[in-house]
């Protein structure tokens, strides 16, 4: 028999994937096959309708660069990333929560001095970030590697800017925890900002009436060896899109009160030249194994075409 | 609020599409999340293999270029695109049976004389096909335009080799019904063939251990006024893989038996210098109305840049 009919053909897809030597590989494509097929059967999807799919998908494909992730955006604005995020951290024990990881992350960040300024000479308001990384207990974990990215003053990470690839990163460092688990550094206050609206993900969501902000915060990875690897953000409290999170990231615990102060001079010591803020806090690890991830950037166009 | 359960979590996404100005687009979305929170959390989805997935459909989305289109060799080998074919073709009454378009159209072809040797100078067995485009009642359409590639004995199509961007295209063309709705060519008899394995989809099928053949068949994309196009394949009888075909493709009624001729001249009457074959066939159309759909090709690299 060479003809299936609708319920004989999903059937068939899925005893094609018997032979799968993996089992856990088998049952991730088996069940795949399930929703999707279940999906268009729900949905009686028209081929126009699928033709605008495999069009989107492929645009989609095709903005990821190797310093853009449009299918991670994707993920995060169908709420897929903390869905994800929330099944595999589903007892904190006390750990700071977790969120998603963005479609900015360029990997391993170089290590920088502490106290050195990230922001090199972007406009905007300066910021003075002190932060510890502790066990549950709070004992201090020393050695801990922290990669820490915001976005600008414009709401642009400087993997957006067309300068990136000459001028190098900039408000994108790693540090390494001193001996009683702290870092601090300068910066400037990130400010909330729209996910890009060039691609085919921003382009969706604003023709969905949704709006494409995210809450103002900065990115932590904090890897310790013995704990899991701990991938957040910090929000500046206060900010309007706190509840209406593009991507659904914001816990309540990762809102940072964040002062505005007027001290002469900075908690190093050294001196404030303006109104600065003070941004505090305190990363609890989890016991556990696992590296934190590698990026799933696209290659250059031209390694990709090998 | 802003912190979600799992199960929040899934209803504050649907819920984001609530202003979406489409009813239909904002049913297929919301059923989207539906379908991917589903998924996640039945499969206990790993951050890895999120990972691994983000990357597979990156890899996918790069790989579709102006000849190739990588995302409907998935949705082919996943049983997606035989199921949308056939929950949009229920009712054929009669109609020539639909399959896949699959992912070497690349657009209306060049207007051919009847009679004319498609496969240029392509090695291989050589084949007269005759058929014929028809009302449901057996009447002619003349004028009816009819789209015909095929891969070659080797089993690959034209826009796979290095030289389609100089040489164009070959065992491909359309052409124009007569007034008696018939249409004939020569070309050579295709073979069965693998999808290309050199993709992340064809790498999938191979790690899967399911073989990566399709039987052999021409594609036929007829378009007449006034009638639904139908997107077609028609087999060669005999094919070992009629009953396995990795994109669960086959119809029975689209197997065509396949003689091996010794005439000395073929149906148009001009000499036959070698053993040959004959491919026979009757297009029956529907009526109704829609257009041949337009190929979800990637645009060329610089454009998508744009």
């Amino acid at each position: 028999m060479t003809q299936f009919n609708e319920a004989e053909l999903t059937e068939a897809v899925v005893a094609s994937f018997a032979q799968t030597p993996d089992a856990r590989t088998k049952f991730l494509l088996q069940e795949l096959v399930k929703s999707l097929h279940d999906y268009v059967r729900r949905t009686n999807l028209s081929f126009d309708e699928w033709a605008a799919a495999i069009d989107f998908l492929t645009r989609t494909g095709q903005t990821c660069t190797p310093s853009r992730q449009e299918f991670i955006l994707l993920s995060d604005v169908l709420g897929v990333s903390m869905l994800v995020d929330a099944i595999n951290h589903r007892d904190r024990a006390g750990a700071t929560e977790t969120t998603v990881l963005g479609p900015f992350y360029v990997g391993e960040h170089k290590v920088t001095p502490h106290g050195t300024d990230i922001s090199s000479d972007l406009k905007g308001e300066k910021m003075f970030v002190q932060a510890r990384v502790t066990d549950l207990s709070g004992a201090p974990l020393p050695g801990a590697a922290v990669d820490v990215w915001h976005a600008d003053d414009e709401g642009f990470y400087d993997s957006q800017r067309p300068s990136y690839a000459s001028d190098g990163p900039s408000s994108r460092a790693r540090f390494i925890a001193d001996a009683d688990g702290r870092f601090f550094f300068r910066t400037i206050l990130p400010c909330s900002y729209p996910i890009p609206t060039d691609g085919p993900v921003g382009q969706m969501i604003v023709s969905t009436g949704r709006h494409p902000m995210r809450p103002a915060h900065v990115h932590f990875l904090v890897d310790a060896e013995g704990y899991e690897p701990l991938i957040t953000h910090v929000f500046i409290g206060g900010d309007a899109y706190l509840d209406s999170d593009v991507v659904f990231g914001v816990k309540d615990e990762l809102i940072a009160k964040v002062d505005q102060r007027t001290d002469p001079v900075m908690p190093d010591g050294k001196l404030a030249a303006a109104p600065w803020h003070l941004m505090s806090y305190e990363f609890r690890m989890k016991p556990g194994a696992g590296t934190a991830p590698r990026p799933m950037l696209a290659k250059p166009i031209d390694a990709a075409a090998e």
